[in-house]
């Protein structure tokens, strides 16, 4: 193939009429469309869209705080180091501008995808894996707001075919009474043979102690892991954790805006599961190189995703061809707009598992009417001069 | 007294002019104004000025994704721990905001600078601090393109009355040679008793070879601490230099954006110097504990800093009361627009020693007529409604 060089970069910036302070970050999207010579690719940000586009078309500050642009409009695409390139230099002419790890991520993900369909191979044969193994999805959901509510979803979720289920956040943390009722009334829902996994949402901030009293009631249901108990860099809560649980695994890592800390969190945190969104690390390249990392320290990888299905794939290419990690985290009660935005579905197949798409890049494709009917018109100036308008399709 | 209530906060953009590539970090700023009953507080954040405010007023795209304002506008300052809570608030309600660390660390400044005046007492005071000792600054300089231009940049340095002086950034890492040709020149410039600092600019990525290769030229000449030689989160190479080193120490932890990645550089990286930087870290709160961590593990706090007054005062007051901890960095060199942002300058006194303002709060007036001199007017719309413009002084 020819040399791409990346001629436009378009944010299309999606919302529900309304978003509430739910834990449920399909409310809102960020889409990237990039063009190179004749194709195109997309991607999407798990960021807020406005700090993201600001961190696209900012004025430079500094020659270490310069925007995102900067290091990728009009570069060359030829292979996958090209795209390691670009990265490096975000990281390194970026430094300064914190948001700018999310930006990149949605772009770097379209840029697989455009190469993907320009050479007309899947992403995960861009990674050089042989194959890509089926997963086995879990349903992510939030807890009911009383363990009634949590037992009829989690008994739905069996219904509608699923083995495993994520119960996360609020009203998670508010007692360990009230958590052990919640955490066995999602295992009397899902069934002795369910796979019952925890989301703690970060609630319990460094607070060891707190998290700790949780785990008699994880280790009686049989969970298999206990996710983000706390903040994102408190490796250390991680580690002292991590070292009382009997069966039960610490899992955490879908904060890390860069493969450092995904790794930091295996090597301080004592995690026996890393769970990493492509929409945050910097997109696909760091994902795989945590998955490796992962693989060769018996670290389960699993992806993190809880938007559309575009992001659903490329969250999964990293750790396509692994095929002992065979969890794969899938957002079930996804807004309409998330739904809406891919033609593409990805559904569990017979067995109830989950497949890749066979189509070219990340093999999505995107429902443009919906870019159209959830759009959110972004206007910015800097002394009067226009630098970001949303695009029309 | 009384309780406040944050009534409002406006960001001013400034920037030179023209913005170039250097690793000047005082060609823009992103001034912060906080207003409550009867008074006011300034603070500073030392990032992308763009992104930053967007991260203050963009919509809210879930629950642990809410804009920095949320926290915000509206709640109750009656003492430190008032602001601490504010600051809990904003890292997980806004925990998905990556900029968000950015935006709060201006605002945080601005709300110890506010209780400082409500108060009548300097901020260090509000820290617990018994005194505020005069540190020792050194001059915080680029090298020059060649070693000659750095020898005579030395020289001068030493001319105007300081003892110490830090060198940094491009060309340095350029070679091994080349390299020490500039640290020798940069020695030789100040004098065999003068003390010399050496940052690398995060150029040799995770590189430790490349790094340690650069060693006996700063161990030759008596380099007090080689800074951020790798990337922020590289703490397995910083550990690895670390072990290296004879009588240098390494340094880093600007780019720390909460309180544990500090820890983390001194727990993981074996840094003899930690260096924080308040319009970043999330202020003067975290900072005073990493101070206070750093001291109890014989690691070395420094402030770090290369905007104006206002930020330089913020930097020292997290470790004004530690003794041993002497040097400081006080940029030179600094851009117009930071020289003439503060009426309040802080210079070196009689002894050659940096010493905090004794006023209330950071101690640091401001020119008003800087902020429309330097002005960048920001307009942003969402769906045609402003949700930002910039304020008028």
């Amino acid at each position: 193939m020819s040399v791409l060089i990346i001629e436009a970069v378009d944010f299309f910036y999606l919302s529900m009429p309304r978003v509430t302070s739910a834990a449920d970050g399909s409310q809102d999207a960020l889409v990237v469309r990039v063009r190179g010579g004749d194709y195109e690719g997309w991607g999407e940000c798990e960021a807020a869209p406005l700090p993201s586009i600001a961190a696209f078309v900012c004025p430079i500050s500094h020659g270490a705080c310069r925007p995102v642009s900067d290091a990728v409009l009009g570069a060359r695409i030829e292979s996958p180091n090209d795209i390691r390139a670009i990265a490096a230099k975000v990281a390194y002419d970026s430094m300064d501008l914190l948001q700018a790890a999310h930006t990149w991520s949605g772009i770097e993900m379209a840029l697989w995808d455009l190469l993907g369909q320009a050479r007309g191979v899947p992403v995960w044969q861009l990674l050089n894996w042989e194959k890509a193994y089926a997963k086995t999805p879990y349903a992510s959901v939030l807890f009911g707001s009383s363990p009634d509510v949590t037992l009829s979803r989690a008994k739905e979720i069996r219904s509608n075919g699923f083995r495993a289920a994520k119960f996360g956040w609020a009203p998670f943390g508010q007692s360990v009474e009230a958590d052990a009722d919640q955490v066995a009334a999602a295992r009397e829902g899902l069934g002795p043979d369910g796979i019952l996994l925890i989301d703690a949402g970060q609630i319990f901030g460094e607070d060891v102690e707190a998290a700790a009293a949780r785990l008699p009631a994880m280790e009686a249901a049989n969970v298999m892991l206990f996710e983000e108990p706390f903040h994102g860099h408190a490796y250390r809560a991680y580690q002292s954790l991590s070292g009382q649980c009997v069966t039960v695994k610490t899992a955490g890592g879908e904060a890390a805006h860069n493969r450092h800390m995904a790794e930091h969190l295996i090597d301080f945190g004592g995690v026996g599961f890393i769970q990493i969104d492509c929409g945050r690390i910097g997109g696909i390249g760091p994902a795989v190189d945590v998955a490796r990392y992962a693989a060769e320290r018996d670290v389960v990888y699993i992806n993190h995703t809880f938007t559309s299905n575009l992001a659903l794939s490329a969250s999964i290419q990293p750790y396509a061809g692994l095929q002992n990690h065979k969890i794969c985290e899938y957002p079930t009660g996804l807004s309409a707009l998330a739904r809406e935005l891919t033609i593409t579905q990805i559904a569990p197949n017979a067995n109830g598992e989950i497949e890749l798409p066979d189509a070219p890049g990340l093999g999505i494709e995107l429902n443009l009417e919906a870019l159209e009917t959830y759009r959110v018109d972004v206007d910015i100036r800097i002394n009067g001069e226009r630098v970001f308008q949303s695009p029309r399709i």
